[in-house]
């Protein structure tokens, strides 16, 4: 799993009660998981259909830094499923896990329909093809 | 299940295809369930633990209205677990569902601790009582 | 008169002396005025024209749960009237209170048109007769 | 009347028909208005307590400057009282006018108490005096 | 130099030290720019195309009234240059200081397109002029 | 050079003619840089002192995903020196470039204090010695 994304915990992220808010977690990550499914099926035309449970296995502070991590575990004719995992940049501890999370490749009427793709692709390589 | 609070969809909650943001409304869904959390358990010190799967069902567009509904279903020692709907105000299309989100009761190291609730207090009787 | 929309105050919400911003109170206030007017008149083509005096009873502090009450207290050809109202979900204590705001119903070019309601519309029974 | 604060409207600023949000006006107008009480009055400890009728002129759209006016028209034993009005930088157009913003000079305990002014003190000769 | 826009620093406002976060003023200044060559020039079609050295040169806390200064220094054929300035509007401190910042004419197609104009405009002749 | 975090394009980050609004852009940079400066110099208590020429080379639209790149190019006796680019993930061209960023080590006055690091701690080594 590659981490890729970092953000450092400022006021505007805290809940009531001063750690991170699970909400604006589960923001950062839903944008950081679109993402990764763009640049996997080479179409911003794709929307989040599911997600598995969520476990928020620690909390975090004001001045922590996270960093998202996403992986590709399966690719079916119009979907995408990845695996994710938020922790701590200095202490490594994982923060919060989600097992699959789906995005499915849609029509411009918001239809799911086929992406083409079977394996991950590399940015680089996708890149010297083109 | 009683829906409560509404949210007017602007530009401003709209992702790159200019349909709601998945990630917003996640955001909206967990400070409305930590609100229902706290009338419940009547304390500030409770935390997201938990999230079953969910479905995105639906999308919606700028200029709809979508209402967040949230019922109890179960009372732990420490924990508190709860059934999640968002749905289209106007056409009651379901948007979003998770059948279960768990909140737990904290002390101030943020350890779990009891709670003392085992059935729904609605507020006015709260309010009666004290 | 139903409160509907609720608020947990964070951080992002305070002013410089760690209360309760009027600003982002009147911001929610005014959103959550519109979804009601909405859904009142039918239509998304209405702005907010006036308000009458707005009095800032008391404050509130982080981590308190807010919740917005609206009423529609008159109908004119091209208006609908409002009485609002905001106060601490936990004390029932007011925190603000407006008499007056007006919205108006508007055609493509912005000018006042007739809205054709002249009494409350509840929700689920228009949905019954659409 | 003087105007300071200046804003150009963007995407985030939009209600769902895409004019300027008459909640995002407010918000700005508030912290503008506190500014310009804290200057006059010289300490920060001061709090919305009153606006009198707003009146919603005309509207902004996308790319529009507007220009945030503010004059003190009375000085009160705990009080001062703004009169506010928000324009069109180009056009010179007005988009919202309210008579009377009443803010009140707060001890610790958030309790009004006398701020000793009775004119307006220019920032240029406040700073020579200190 | 004529100072316009102020801003209240609020808890939205800070970094994870609890003082004004840099990029929070970067974004309002770069915001003031564009709005000062919007005047000058005439057109909202103007990008920012180049900024000189930044200095820091103090910060600013929670309840920090700052001002921002800007001044037009060269018209090109197709740019304008801006000096900037950022204080605290009651110690008059300097926050922050850039000595140039280059705006650009665009067409349609973004590309440089000369803007006919040779030195300030002031905003009031130049809508009497009209 | 490498980079970690990346921004998919949404309508909340536009200006006002539908291009990345170049103060968002920045903002996003001085968090990243702080980040980067935190897990270099080990501490939390570092601040941007001085940013040399930025350079908006090309813009980006809505839908676009954007990376951005950090190096450390010099350790002083209290400063560390960055340089930094974004570009756009899919067709890798430069949106900005900024030469060098500086951040300082400050201590509980805010005053400068050595950091102590004289080169790039890689983040696993470091977490492999503590």
């Amino acid at each position: 799993m590659n981490f890729y994304t970092r953000k450092l915990i400022k006021p505007e992220d805290l809940n009531a009660n001063n750690t991170l808010f699970g909400g604006s977690l589960l923001r950062w990550l839903d944008e950081e998981a679109a993402i990764y499914a763009i640049i996997q099926l080479g179409t911003n035309k794709c929307v989040t259909k599911f997600m598995s449970e969520i476990n928020f296995v620690s909390s975090a502070r004001q001045g922590d830094i996270v960093e998202l991590g996403i992986k590709a575990v399966a690719f079916g004719t119009t979907s995408l499923t990845l695996n994710c995992q938020v922790r701590n940049k200095i202490t490594q501890k994982t923060i919060l896990t989600i097992d699959k999370m789906v995005f499915v490749s849609v029509d411009d009427d918001g239809k799911p329909c086929p992406h083409g793709k079977t394996s991950i692709t590399y940015t680089d390589e996708r890149l010297r093809e083109d």
